[in-house]
């Protein structure tokens, strides 16, 4: 194939067929096509976009980059959630074991946190000893025995994907709708699932800003899912303010805990069972009443000690990980709280380490925020809105500025 | 300077400033950006275009990466001429040493063939003994002594120039006008030039193939030379049936120094005083007269020793690159000749040898079309049309099916 006028077909607004996709992503894979001919062709998609033909066909190429599960004849359905990620979202930690309760099987691949949004591997890995890299026959045995496993990417799987994203991420080329959709399905696909659902956020703690982008990527996502065979729906979202009352790894790992035990905060239950309920088998009243009874909590101690952990840590797990400085943030007047923004409370938790800002950086897990107001709480003077975990008073002090621009009493 | 932060401003159809654009020029000529930031942007440079201000700050930023031609104090007006491109194009050879009769200095830079147009160098080359690669030193003691150098581009010339175009062959970034603009104006700006003239062709054996794109392409070419301190004006030349009656390295040689001789061709003698009319001191008439009384022609023998070659050669050029084949292709009717296709006479004498489909190949000197019929001729059945020159029966045969194509009598 020549490469050239593979990129100049994009550029002039050509669609492209499944074998050049196929061809090219090869290429790219195995190192023969250059990133500066992949780089000038992810520029011009990022003008020209893709059907959703060609969107399916780099979505099937990136996943066969790599190996892809296999499950047993006969096995339960495979079903999976996505979230385009927001703040304070530990609805994967809560929503692979309930399904899993289901007789369902929830083979969960993840990713860690960039940029505000925090990632599930990082929150499991707050737990002592939890262990996100399975093998693939540790994956498979835990599925037939529990039926769920919460792992992260392996090697192995979308190798096309690792690399064109680490282009994306140094060319300009992240915010196009195809190469996002290629780049979250072909990982998601690689679960050989049978159900997807998508939570795509919108507001400002979200990647997408506003609810109409956030449309057009849900629907293009669904398109995928469904061009490679999957039954995919999509729910959208508010990220205006955190979800729960947490954000920070120790501290949302807690609050799953808290939700799986038949305490969690209303917002939280409600999107956990929006979002299962599209994929389960049994109706919602049922998943409801399996984080109320217990049922979940004992699935998630299973999970917990299946991939190296104890179940016990995971109640304890703020004591765990406390941090010297805990400060309160209080009320300033009377009213009702009509602002607790996401994107800033995000960003205030990366100042106090609980993220990366680039790849490489490490995890602080103790650090974050609990106790959050929701937004609509009538509230008095001195009255605490939310308590700050910090390591330093350098750390708190950077906080504390983002967090006062995120909150409004009217 | 955050490259990703730069691309994405081009992408996002903001201006770059002058520092922005030096500074990525630098890093690029120095390699510290890769070849895939500079690939991403030279494709949204495709998408969002240049304002002339960075276009000319592009230009400037090509011409500072490598050595920039210096002129003594007092020294005559330095001027040069270029042209996009065409078949049968020989109008450098002929006005180089034309416009050194005038007290000018002509320190021109040209290039070799690549695609269907010819190139300056290429045809020099035929020339026995001649050398395009002389020094800085060289060429500035030659330019003292006779006013004219025909030189090819030297490592320390534009080496950005060198590396984005290479680049942009590659990654289907080449149609671009602002960064066409700056390949070519970054080249002639560097020989430090007070006026210089543009010749931009269309038709089917141009680059631009309609009249509207030349135009464009000569206004942006106009706008950055002023920009940049030169006098610079440019006339727009079609290209629907090549320029004189030959096309090919040796035979334009030959027809060259029959025009430098006083016995050129109408439209060559009319193109070479046109464009030589607008950065002359004299007018029109003394550049035409120079032709004629021998004194052209003493400044190419002067240029043609000076570098090497023996003058006389290149009254014989034809003879010493003797083909072993010449065929004749006569009118099949009686008529006027209505078509003589350029770009297919073009591709014709790329099929012999004459020029390179790729920038490793050889060139053939000795082959090509001579004796071509202008259009407009009335012809008789049996009437020679052209004569071509070729090394083989088989790319005779190549040549001659697309020259049955070229050819149209009504």
């Amino acid at each position: 194939m020549h490469i050239p006028t593979f990129i100049e077909r994009k550029r002039d607004g050509h669609e492209l067929s499944a074998e050049e996709i196929a061809g090219f992503i090869r290429g790219y894979t195995d190192g023969e096509v250059p990133d500066y001919q992949a780089a000038a062709w992810a520029m011009a998609v990022y003008f020209k976009g893709m059907t959703a033909t060609e969107t399916g066909a780099l979505t099937r190429a990136m996943m066969h980059s790599g190996s892809v599960m296999t499950h047993p004849a006969g096995s339960p359905p495979k079903v999976d959630k996505h979230s385009t990620g927001g703040i304070g979202d530990k609805v994967s930690l809560i929503l692979a074991p309930l399904l899993a309760c289901d007789d369902l099987w929830v083979p969960m691949i993840s990713g860690r946190g960039l940029g505000i949004t925090g990632g599930t591997l990082d929150k499991l890995e707050s737990i002592p000893g939890f262990r996100v890299s399975l093998s693939e026959n540790e994956t498979a045995a835990q599925l037939a025995r529990i039926g769920v496993a919460m792992i992260g990417q392996t090697a192995n799987l979308c190798p096309a994907d690792k690399k064109l994203y680490a282009l994306r991420d140094v060319t300009a080329t992240v915010p196009s709708i195809p190469l996002i959709v290629a780049s979250i399905m072909s990982k998601k696909l690689a679960e050989s699932l049978d159900r997807l659902v998508l939570d795509v956020k919108f507001g400002s703690g979200a990647f997408m800003q506003n609810r109409a982008d956030a449309e057009t990527l849900a629907a293009a996502l669904c398109a995928t899912g469904r061009e490679c065979g999957v039954r995919t729906e999509a729910v959208l979202t508010p990220m205006s303010e955190p979800l729960g009352h947490t954000a920070g790894n120790a501290l949302e790992v807690w609050e799953s805990v808290e939700t799986l035990q038949g305490r969690g905060p209303a917002d939280l239950v409600k999107l956990t069972l929006d979002l299962a309920e599209r994929i389960a088998n049994v109706p919602r009243t049922q998943l409801a009443h399996w984080l109320d009874d217990g049922t979940a909590w004992r699935k998630w101690v299973q999970l917990v000690e299946a991939q190296g952990g104890r179940a016990a840590d995971t109640e304890r797990i703020v004591e765990i990980h406390a941090t010297p400085l805990r400060h309160v943030v209080t009320a300033s007047r009377d009213g009702k709280l009509t602002r607790m923004d996401a994107g800033l409370i995000g960003r205030a938790c990366i100042a106090l380490g609980a993220g990366r800002a680039k790849a490489s950086d490490a995890i602080d897990f103790a650090v974050g925020v609990s106790g959050i107001s929701k937004i609509g709480t009538a509230v008095q003077t001195g009255e605490p809105l939310l308590t700050v975990h910090a390591r330093s008073d350098e750390t708190l002090k950077a906080a504390l500025a983002l967090i006062g621009q995120a909150i409004e009493i009217a």
